[in-house]
């Protein structure tokens, strides 16, 4: 393990951002990127094949879920995840640490009224949380099943995934310092042991990336990157809680990957959950190579699309009653097949407010295809040495690039 | 009205099929055909210029839901539906009928159990039945909502659909013979207001269809069919209860086209409701020229793929536990994505179980790749003089014709 599989090719030289090539056993990834969710083995509304004609070059899926159904074992009888969904790029895994524990976390509101964050038993919620691991009542029927990191890694291992990540505790927001203090030490062991199995029964090709945690303390941040870089892993993801606002997430983030500076910058960086359109570009600065998220899939299915406009969030909802007549495409030269085949904001509008799978198809296009311009731009900016000046553009409203070779849905 | 749309380039000289173009103010539509539902504006799960790419000239648009969303006012303002939906192709817009009464008409039980056609009143149902029309509950909004045979028109005026259905009472099953014979006069008296409305205020481009009801009875039929006729209707479409078993519905049927030979032949014919595989073979024997159907798209939402096996009712459901971990296609050789793609049963299981869109939309493309190869199958056998051999072989399981060049999705 820890043979380089990431090669920077370019540097920013006013920020921490970085452009690469991460090297997977099923080819390679274009850094700094977005990894679109295909979570149960398919990003959806999307054909895996769509999905690489659109310029992304991996995808996300989810060990919870395929874990539960169709179950690691049937995946690996069709060859693996990447034969059963028909992707043959790179693919990486969570480690079903996230949907275990949000079972258990409550709600939000839980949450702010100051509960125990496991206090507050769901359906189908968390039973038991041990040094073991994690038992719990599988929503689908009910059964109490048990993960813990040798479960994770061994189900990764089935999927055949790329990349693999450790299973660790995603602590929520506002759980306190004690709290987070132990969970982190708790989830460097359980890298201790992720890495154990995975060194004797994991596939040799695939990589494993741990994973720092720390909640918003810094020195919980800056300690839990060292403890997890002392074990060499093939690459680091950033999770759990990164504050209540976007200010505290890019400290938090700020503080992780300064400690990843230096001898260890060869390591590649993933970010979990994160994918805002601002939040991608100060990302990249901050030295972040990969990141994965389901907003921009989820807020297409809910009518939601991206657009170049800041004082707007980057988003457009188009369930609002005044598209309802509205000519107009989302965004004038984009090339998506939304706002290329002439579809009108009033006739996308009725689509979504009918819940009509083409329409809820088109908006995930347009969303992906607006990031993976994105992505593009900030790579492009950075071998070029101008992403100071592309950054502020993006960030100030310019649209993202509008060639579309990259984003040609294909001919069968 | 009433000039000549139809063309008759070819005929069976052992049944009453026939193939032919009918032209339109957006086109031809080569005949037989299958026309797939764009109920609400859109083909449920495929954009317009996949549909075109698919092999289909005409789609049907739902009078009834575009009226109450989002009105044919509002889509009058967008130039009409082809605009609005992004197809400039023929487009047949049905009346409305079938949905005002199927709310009035009880469910399947209440007819078998005897009980009077109207008298099961659900919510969101039929309020009061008049020679004027039927006033009904909106089931969007509860409000109180008239529909007669010129609210249709003009909403179907409002579409600028190229071909219009005239507002008729679909008698359901069950009903008596005196209740259809009433029933029957009264859609005659409805078809002289809906040609007088068109007359006065519909689009000239726009062609009027009358629909021949009559229930299973013969002399009804027959007398429909040619009170219809006498009106001079641009195209006769068949409606109503066509009986309890494919036997029956090919005999009533086949009463309707034997009164529309002869010098009434050159109007076209569409058979409402029905698109399963052996009902389409006989309905082109049986001289029909344009069909739909919600089956096959329904079918695939719901995990049905369509399959050349006459003893499987030309269907796969791979929802059945026993495909989970098949490797196979759908079948071999299909053209369509889901098949050329090298997706599995399983996978496609996994998705439709799963209501993935992605899932929903493959198996909607294979099915419809399905009908576009059989009815490019009967249109070529009629042509070549062959369609007893034909018809005979697709029925017996013979895989329709596999070449791929009408049903390529196309680029961007």
């Amino acid at each position: 393990m820890a043979a380089p599989c990431f090669e920077i090719t370019a540097r920013d030289p006013g920020s921490r951002a970085r452009a690469g090539v991460l090297t997977t056993a099923h080819g390679t990834v274009r850094t700094p990127a977005f990894v679109p969710l295909a979570t149960k083995a398919v990003v959806k509304g999307i054909e895996a094949r769509e999905v690489e004609a659109l310029g992304f070059d991996m995808v996300l899926g989810n060990t919870f879920h395929l874990w539960l159904e169709p179950g690691h074992e049937l995946i690996a009888g069709f060859g693996g995840l990447h034969e059963f969904m028909g992707w043959d790029r790179p693919i990486i895994t969570d480690s079903g640490g996230f949907q275990v524990f949000s079972m258990g976390h409550g709600t939000v509101a839980d949450e702010v009224k100051g509960r125990s964050p496991y206090g507050s038993q769901r359906d189908g919620g968390v039973h038991d949380i041990t040094e073991e691991g994690v038992t719990f009542k599988n929503p689908r029927n009910g059964d109490t099943v048990f993960m813990g990191p040798e479960t994770s890694m061994e189900v990764q291992a089935g999927l055949s995934s790329d990349i693999a990540l450790v299973f660790d505790e995603c602590t929520p927001f506002h759980v306190d310092r004690d709290y987070t203090a132990r969970s982190t030490e708790r989830t460097h062991r359980w890298l201790d042991r992720c890495l154990a199995w995975h060194a004797e029964h994991g596939p040799r090709e695939q990589l494993v990336y741990g994973i720092v945690q720390g909640g918003v303390y810094e020195d919980l941040r800056s300690e839990a990157a060292a403890a997890v870089l002392s074990r060499d892993p093939d690459g680091i993801a950033i999770g759990g809680s990164l504050g209540a606002e976007k200010a505290q997430m890019y400290e938090v983030v700020g503080w992780a990957t300064a400690q990843l500076e230096g001898a260890a910058e060869t390591k590649p960086r993933h970010l979990l959950g994160i994918g805002e359109v601002d939040d991608l570009i100060r990302g990249v600065e901050l030295g972040i190579d990969t990141f994965d998220c389901v907003t921009p899939t989820r807020l297409g299915r809910h009518g939601v699309a991206l657009i170049p406009e800041p004082a707007k969030r980057f988003r457009v909802d188009l369930t609002a009653a005044k598209y309802k007549a509205s000519t107009e495409p989302i965004e004038d030269g984009c090339p998506c097949p939304a706002c290329s085949h002439g579809h009108s904001r009033g006739y996308l509008r009725y689509l979504a407010k009918n819940r009509e799978l083409t329409g809820l198809r088109l908006l995930t296009l347009h969303n992906l295809v607006y990031l993976a311009r994105l992505m593009r731009d900030l790579r492009d900016a950075i071998a070029a040495g101008t992403l100071a000046e592309t950054a502020q553009a993006l960030r100030g409203g310019a649209p993202p690039s509008q060639d579309p070779v990259e984003v040609a849905v294909p001919a069968r």
